[in-house]
């Protein structure tokens, strides 16, 4: 059994722990919080004391926010055990890979970094695609769906009580990579993204304005999550948001079309997820499984998707596998 | 640059050419067939000397027909040199598998086996949605197209002068599917294979009349192959043939449906080929550059797609694929 532990206890760790329980070859040792007691019959343990159970555990999924928790974190969290997370700022993702390859370098361990969806198994698809098909136009569709990142780096703007936000595809991108005229299309031109936020309230109402227009300010402005982008942010009460906005659907897809030898060819990968979390969840503790046999077989430092070898991921033997699969 | 270098030049021999063209990294040596010329502008050598030549190539792409003469021919050439086949018998993968692998131990070197896309990127692709949601319902669908590997078993039937097989999707199996309620379909359920054949003439109707219903009986009966299907063995004109069925198009998905926590989710990747042997070989050259990568690693012996990183198949460098497709 792979020992395995959590920390961090939001909508993607309580997905993780759900995901854990109907796996045959992992078992979950605790859950590390900085909160003291949590709705879970798992043991929880203080997040401050997480070096102290090193040795109790294989593979701690890293479920903190990917806005500042994780980059500010996981490093330190690497030196200590073989780590999974599913940091999803892209732009900034070389960096923190560097800085995590160090810290899991020192420790001896694997550092599984950006698992999930995207980053993740539609990144696998995107390399995949512009392998076979080299110099092929490629497109990622988004939604429509809540996305975790961007709605945890909404939620931490000053002032915000509650927040989602819904990345929507633009149709018209759509139709044009169909007809293979999309090839120069941005993904901040294929998509909008659209925020719905409860503002906290002072009481004073020229006050609750003025911070209304200090977040939406913050949101639309921030580097690499919302500036690139058509970005809406609608204020609703707490009422609104409890009624409306507690579901958490996603999906979207890679497109891939090119040429091969004198013929055109078109690779397309989907997801539709009935919510996010518990698939991005998923996808985690498929690499925690990968990771783990990746440090057994003595690698460490920081690895990507690109870096596993499928079967890796699969509880099933390889000779299974060939047998059923190939 | 990679040295490569083609055995067979069939459909997809040719296809393996031209995609060599199209790579960065890779120049083609020579190609190796039974014939004394062929249409090409490439160095041709015999066949019967492929071996005087091992050390002029780093990957030898084995396209010789998977019914009969891959297994036959392919466990020697493994053991001269690093190979890469297409290999699509699916029920004999696993022993061929052994096989290969024992020669390719032999001769130091790696055996890529069975690439392609069924087998190849679905059986990956059916691998990585097994392993992200165990326990999920799983179903491939292939074309309308028409089949390589099904094709050429049906040619090297005694008194077929041409022939060719299409596979069609059932459609009340993908609507049962759709449904979720495909979970018990088998493969031969959900398809049916219709082949078109031109058989030989003896110039007398009887002999003639016998020997249709001889081929008929030896393509309905053949092992894996056709045996388990519904197959429709149709006989045409040379005239009708070469006017209706030169085409090559096909396609398909893998569909996996399963749980995480406790949502449903939907995984679906599919291929619309304009001209099948060109994809298959776009896919069995890039599985080339990870088995020679893997060979430089240090690796020998039998790999199957499941046992290959992603990056290994892309000419760009690791770095730029995680800056760029993360």
């Amino acid at each position: 059994m792979i020992r395995t532990a959590i920390i961090g206890y939001g909508n993607l760790g309580r997905s993780v722990e759900k995901v854990i329980a109907d796996q045959p070859d992992m078992e979950l040792v605790g859950v590390f919080s900085r909160r003291d007691s949590l709705d879970t019959q798992v043991r929880v343990l203080p997040a401050a004391d997480v070096e102290k159970h090193k040795d109790e555990v294989d593979v701690l999924f890293v479920c903190l926010g990917s806005a500042t928790d994780v980059p500010a974190q996981a490093p330190e969290l690497a030196k200590h055990f073989t780590t999974v997370d599913t940091y999803d700022n892209h732009g900034e993702i070389p960096n923190y890979r560097t800085v995590m390859d160090k810290s899991a370098q020192e420790g001896e361990n694997i550092a599984m970094i950006s698992t999930g969806w995207d980053p993740g198994i539609f990144s696998l698809n995107r390399v995949l695609g512009g392998a076979v098909l080299p110099g092929a136009d490629q497109m990622t569709f988004w939604g429509p769906g809540l996305s975790q990142g961007h709605s945890d780096a909404v939620r931490r703007v000053t002032g915000v009580a509650k927040g989602v936000q819904y990345t929507k595809p633009n149709p018209e991108a759509i139709e044009a990579v169909k007809r293979g005229e999309g090839a120069d299309l941005k993904a901040n031109e294929c998509h909008l993204r659209h925020c719905f936020v409860v503002a906290e309230e002072t009481g004073d109402a020229a006050a609750d304005e003025k911070l209304k227009e200090q977040i939406r300010e913050a949101i639309v402005t921030m580097p690499d999550y919302f500036a690139p982008y058509e970005t809406i942010v609608e204020f609703i009460s707490e009422a609104d948001f409890e009624r409306d906005h507690q579901g958490m659907p996603h999906g979207g897809q890679v497109i891939t079309r090119g040429q091969a030898g004198t013929s055109g060819h078109v690779i397309e990968f989907g997801l539709k997820l009935e919510r996010n979390p518990d698939f991005t969840a998923a996808v985690q503790v498929a690499y925690g499984r990968a990771a783990w046999r990746m440090r057994q077989a003595g690698e460490t430092g920081a690895r990507t998707v690109f870096e596993v070898a499928p079967y890796l991921l699969s509880a099933e033997p390889l000779d299974d596998l060939v047998a059923k699969k190939l």
